[in-house]
């Protein structure tokens, strides 16, 4: 099945996504930035989309409208975009609830969300990202899988109180594994010391908890419950008391889980 | 120059060190382990080494000793082993100093320390694993810097003041990036959910922070200072204090680094 999909967004997600949807068979129609040089960056990387500056979409051909702007912009954008009967509104974000596009002029409401930290410019093979679905309706959901399907196996019904919790799993397992390596930064440039020499110690680490699951792959002072380690790296990182309580208590967690 | 080299220990270090020195030219003279059949373990795995349950090395053609026990064991066999004249012995410990091996009969005292987390039977790639050593004199250093250079191009000499230094960083970037996995993992099953679905954007993560450094790669909602989301995330989190509490204090060490 082969959808007719507008992008409303000309950020990284719609970066990413246009040129991929095009590849996986589809037509864009239409991109819709506020500023119509950000939209022809996007529209110059598929065939032939229009770029678009303003909100009327009443002319449009497409089916889908995906919504790929920041989430604090999505109500005032689902709120005046005007679309075409029978259209399909979705949104990519992984925190914005369905209701939100509840006042928009849309037939049908969905969630497509590509669970992924996107970048511009740096390829992602989304048929290696998994995206997250959710509708009001079973029709709806029936076309977004085909949607997803058509660029990754990687397809999962989730229900908006289900993906809060993946979106908090994924601040855990996402941005704070970047802020621990981000401290070990720290210390290590405090010290005059080259980072570079714990680059393949964090691979493997990462290799093994994703293979063996996190519980078996940990190792350490902690684990161990090796106190004297412990309280001898405490007291080393006092300089910075915010670090040492995030040792103290991410110690703790280790050992008592 | 090419050693003669025996291994005292037999776990996950001896395991992966004797074949890769074997290969690297050296001869493995001996393997010791207080259990015979653990040194044979590691015996095996070379050409024709002896294995031992007994210290007394003053027959052996071995010039380097490289003592692979557990910290807690370090004192114990430094001190009991008898080494023949002029020999070198080095622990191959992140955390013990350089003056726990003072007792030993050891002629020259040295450390090496490959900075990797090892694991019996997954194979890994010497060559990309980085050692870090140290000595109490040149002539020794040289001699390990010889070793360490025919196993690895990633060679650092780290007085043991940085070497502690290194391990805390480690901590962080080893042991504490598994453990937010771990968090993450112990989410989705709470909810029911398949781990799979964060697998690529864990990979995807530290592909980006290795390739930008952390800071630049940072994304989410503390970086954005999005405090909406960072209370109704800790909301969540109530049903764990502990972890509610580590969300909170590492969104605040993000907010303010």
């Amino acid at each position: 099945m082969k959808f007719k999909i507008a992008i409303l967004g000309a950020g990284n997600v719609a970066w990413h996504l246009a040129p991929a949807l095009e590849d996986a068979g589809h037509e864009i129609t239409e991109i819709y930035a506020r500023d119509l040089e950000k939209a022809q960056e996007i529209t110059e990387r598929v065939y032939s989309a229009e770029p678009k500056d303003d909100l009327d979409f009443s002319e449009s051909k497409a089916q889908i409208f995906i919504l790929a702007v920041k989430d604090s912009a999505i109500p005032e954008v689902a709120d005046s975009v005007i679309l075409p009967e029978n259209s399909i509104l979705v949104h990519t974000s992984g925190t914005m609830s369905l209701d939100i596009l509840g006042y928009s002029s849309a037939s049908y409401t969905g969630i497509f969300y590509p669970l992924q930290s996107f970048t511009k410019g740096k390829k992602i093979e989304l048929d290696e990202v998994p995206f997250l679905l959710e509708a009001e309706d079973e029709e709806t959901l029936q076309k977004l899988k085909k949607l997803a399907k058509s660029l990754s196996p990687l397809v999962y019904t989730v229900r908006s109180k289900d993906r809060k919790a993946v979106h908090i799993a994924a601040v855990f397992a996402s941005n704070f594994t970047n802020h621990m390596i981000r401290i070990a930064e720290e210390i290590m440039r405090r010290q005059g010391l080259d980072f570079e020499m714990l680059k393949p110690l964090i691979i493997e680490t990462i290799s093994k908890s994703l293979q063996l699951g996190a519980k078996k792959a940990q190792t350490g002072p902690a684990i161990r419950e090796d106190y004297e380690t412990l309280e001898d790296h405490h007291r080393f990182l006092n300089y910075n008391e915010q670090v040492a309580e995030i040792y103290r208590l991410v110690s703790q967690d280790i050992i008592d889980s």
